[in-house]
């Protein structure tokens, strides 16, 4: 319809995760009537973004500084070490601002069915800042899934000979949830972590 | 969480049609996890196009050519010019693949209370067409909407000394559509413009 610049534009915004064929065409259509505006000031904030944002050498979120801002910045509790999956969980945890210590970003959980073993996950840095920090206490926070239960239980055994105590982020009845919609393991879970009142 | 510029590409992303904050930050995400695959390509994209595509003198269309691939094109019906509102409605009229004249791009319709006058539209080229051509039929396909409607009228108007033939796309039941889900215009109309069985 209008050269292949703006059909090549449009297959790569379909691609984004939540934008589809139809969704692409409307936001390619919305920037190209304001180039300059919004399409210009997109493409510079990813070429910028490309090239300064990087994995943290020490705890795997993304920065554009390295050690990340986390990691860098003194108020944090350097005790505690909640490990994540990856760094969608940490920005979800960071935007709850309910924890206050750092991170540590695996790259995935362990999972034999799609060949991720030990070797894959960003493990070696973790052990090697709790024997060389101050770190009392690593928090699992995975997913509540087979896999994240496994890589948590290995890790749990990875991490036994430094001495350090291991927690896993509680499970049960999400906030605001109604019982029943959930399902039997998350029923399952909540009984069994349940509390005096 | 990540530097500036993840936060600022981030909101720029929220900005597009069909996306929030939710659905730009996976999408962000997933991009940092592939710079070079994913987010440089999109840049080049957005550049290439912001640079390459430009309304076509002739039509109104977006196109890195000009006059346009479709005013380019020598098997499109000359005699034939399709008004529509925006560059988009002309997408999808070429999707449908049931149209083979030419366009116009009226870029909006006049909206009294938007302050949208005759002088901010795309007109004086659309007469200068039909009188310069070979047009012998310009097909009104404006939106269905009171201000669609006020600007057929008043095209009509504009177009009556040129001799041209003016026609407007059909109301109705859109296919696939059921009966009871429809409002009363689209009733009306499609009562109104019945046809022998």
């Amino acid at each position: 319809m209008g050269g292949p610049e703006i059909d090549h534009l449009i297959g790569l915004l379909a691609k984004l995760p939540g934008m589809g064929p139809r969704s692409a065409r409307r936001a390619a259509l919305k920037m190209l009537q304001q180039p300059e505006t919004r399409m210009l000031p997109l493409a510079a904030a990813l070429t910028e973004a490309a090239r300064r944002v990087r994995p943290c050498a020490d705890c795997g979120n993304l920065d554009s500084q390295d050690p990340c801002t986390i990691c860098a910045d003194p108020h944090r509790d350097r005790s505690m070490i909640c490990v994540v999956e990856g760094v969608g969980d940490l920005w979800a945890l960071e935007r709850a601002m309910v924890y206050h210590g750092l991170y540590h970003v695996l790259r995935g959980t362990l999972s034999p069915l799609s060949g991720i073993g030990p070797e894959d996950l960003n493990v070696a840095t973790l052990l090697s800042r709790i024997t060389e920090g101050d770190v009392t206490e690593v928090i699992l926070a995975l997913g509540a899934t087979v896999d994240g239960a496994a890589t948590a239980h290995w890790l749990t055994d990875q991490l036994h000979p430094t001495g350090v105590t291991v927690t896993r982020v509680g499970q049960g009845v999400p906030m605001g949830g109604a019982l029943d919609v959930l399902d039997d393991g998350t029923l399952a879970a909540a009984l069994r972590t349940r509390r005096a009142n």
